[in-house]
């Protein structure tokens, strides 16, 4: 940031902003932005060719010796990934006054509270918890990422301007069935907590599947106790999700699988407590900046589609204080989450030259 | 044990071991005997009954002020429940010449080999791998136990003379699949690991359900990698077991396990290799031993029935070395591994009689 000539600093929930004056100091800034950290062995493009690519952007106008109207802001958000408390994007939700107390009191698996966990890491909790900041302080926002997904690679498109966002649906199931010796107790006399678990597995998958395009559902975690080989499993938990740019689908989707699941279980003399966690709700972007991206795609020779993403971003956040857009350019054979993750340079400098063209068509208003 | 006039000690594996010597010294010893340690979450009667019982079988017989002519052992077993390392039954195995070099390889989650865990323990490893006690040392092995499922309490019976030990097959199924993006990879193009591994456990439950008695099948165990709730599951580990006294079934049901699971697996795009452990044979009771505890019974005025037992016992490695026996009693409800694990002291004191009349009969040979 600071060789692209930024004037850096952090704010107190630890996001880093770079910052280029405008000419005009009566004009709202214009932002730029992603995250720079990943999922356990993630890969190496998600999150941070936003970064890298707004701070190119401001290189390319420095470069170009114009001194633009707006000043440009540069935000690298702590944390977009989910973190060991289940929250995501911490550093946007606290910087558009989204951040309540009570996220700052879920705990992680041994119980240290998301707020003490901010404290060892050198922020000031009570500080990250404000009033964001005012809509006539930033106009747009615009967010250059991977697509995450197959679908621009499929289609052979350069660029993919975001519609919406989905919301997401995080679920927690806990499972009590009845702890007996597992070489003794009948099949039948069995209530097997594990076995329920194994059901609401495929009850999630069937239920992305059966959403053909409307949704997705994945669990991602299973445990049982007592975990001993010779025991019938006592006791269960799930982690699973749910997405969808449909609210109508995911308030659906819930109660289709709470039933299903709770019925499995109780074929199985199981019972199942659920836990819902509302991580966000589906986000369409900025209209107007959409239009603006298919200009700056179109007038440089880029093909383009619109595109909705099933991975949340910033982006939403942001959205729901000023206008918001996405670029998306396309991920090899759709990989993601994973070391396989890749883009290629070519269609990485598109997308920066899009970013580009729609920050310099912004800056002329 | 000492102050039922027992002479202790502990032998290489750290079996603890009370003689009352007999008045024939050219005779070959009865052995009495269970163990003291129990399961995660375990009850207060698995093994220990079978310990105490016959500590008091040797306090009674010493009360009586008759000497007998066999000399009585009675042993604790080290280590019957299965460790941390997947081997059940170590301090019987050790004392039959069970136990093999490999079996001390083996290693925890920790990477930590059982043979160190043992040094850990002030065991010594290379004296544990041995030459089993000889034939003619030891002329016959009786063990009382709790049932650990509902038979005897079903049928009203007060003592059970178990007829065979069922044999288990241990297997650890681990499964690959891809990690990818939850929210943007399109249902149909995910190589989900956990959802193979779910369809699994329901594979293992209907082989056991199946059986209608003839075996029982339990998944104890099931964990997904990363286990990021936005990341599809791109391994999964599965933990499952099989018993039955039918050796036929036993493979039957492997090879249709095997051929189901990765059936299954390859409709999910999903790769799975099976790592199976064999923990024991099935293993008949001596026919002489049992007619003797049934004249017992019956000669105290108890009503007995015969029983196959699901659970293994330290009994199944000392029958392949010399005659050896078990009496079961009661469980309430059926349960067991759990804390709720309860058998009346009416019904421990039968037991207790039973193996006292049965031993008297034996000295008389």
């Amino acid at each position: 940031m600071r060789v692209a000539g930024l004037e850096v600093r952090c704010d107190a929930a630890g996001n880093l902003i770079g910052t280029l004056e405008g000419s005009d100091p009566t004009a709202p800034a214009l932002m730029l932005g992603s995250h720079t950290d990943t999922v356990r062995w993630g890969g190496n493009f998600d999150g941070v060719i936003g970064v890298l690519g707004a701070i190119e952007v401001v290189r390319l106008v420095q470069e170009s010796g114009r001194k633009p109207r707006h000043t440009i802001r540069v935000v690298d958000f702590l944390g977009e990934e989910a973190n060991d408390h289940g929250l995501t994007c911490l550093g946007s939700r606290s910087m558009t006054g989204e951040l309540t107390a009570a996220d700052l009191d879920r705990p992680n698996s041994h119980a240290v509270t998301l707020g003490e966990q901010c404290v060892r890491a050198g922020l000031d909790p009570s500080a990250m918890v404000r009033r964001g900041w005012l809509r006539n302080e930033v106009s747009a926002y615009l967010e250059l990422h991977i697509e995450q997904g197959p679908v621009l690679e499929q289609q052979g498109v350069e660029i993919g301007v975001v519609t919406a966002i989905a919301g997401i649906e995080r679920l927690i199931a806990r499972f009590i069935g009845q702890a007996d010796h597992a070489g003794t107790t009948p099949m039948l006399d069995r209530r097997d907590a594990l076995a329920a678990a194994a059901e609401a597995v495929l009850a999630v998958r069937q239920l992305g599947c059966d959403a053909q395009g409307a949704g997705v559902a994945t669990t991602s975690q299973v445990a049982a106790l007592p975990g001993s080989p010779n025991v019938v499993p006592s006791a269960a938990r799930l982690e699973a999700e749910m997405r969808s740019i449909d609210p109508v689908w995911l308030d659906a989707a819930q109660a289709r699988l709470a039933g299903e699941v709770t019925d499995k279980a109780a074929d199985l003399g199981v019972d199942v407590e659920f836990d819902w966690v509302h991580d966000n709700q589906a986000q369409p972007l900025d209209d107007s900046l959409q239009s603006v991206i298919v200009e700056a795609a179109e007038s440089t020779g880029r093909s383009w589609a619109p595109i909705p993403s099933g991975a949340t971003h910033d982006a939403v956040h942001v959205a729901r204080r000023v206008p918001a857009a996405m670029i998306f350019v396309p991920s090899i054979n759709g990989r993601s989450h994973c070391p396989e993750e890749m883009t290629k340079l070519s269609d990485i400098t598109n997308g920066i030259d899009v970013l580009a063209q729609t920050l310099l068509a912004l800056d002329w208003y």
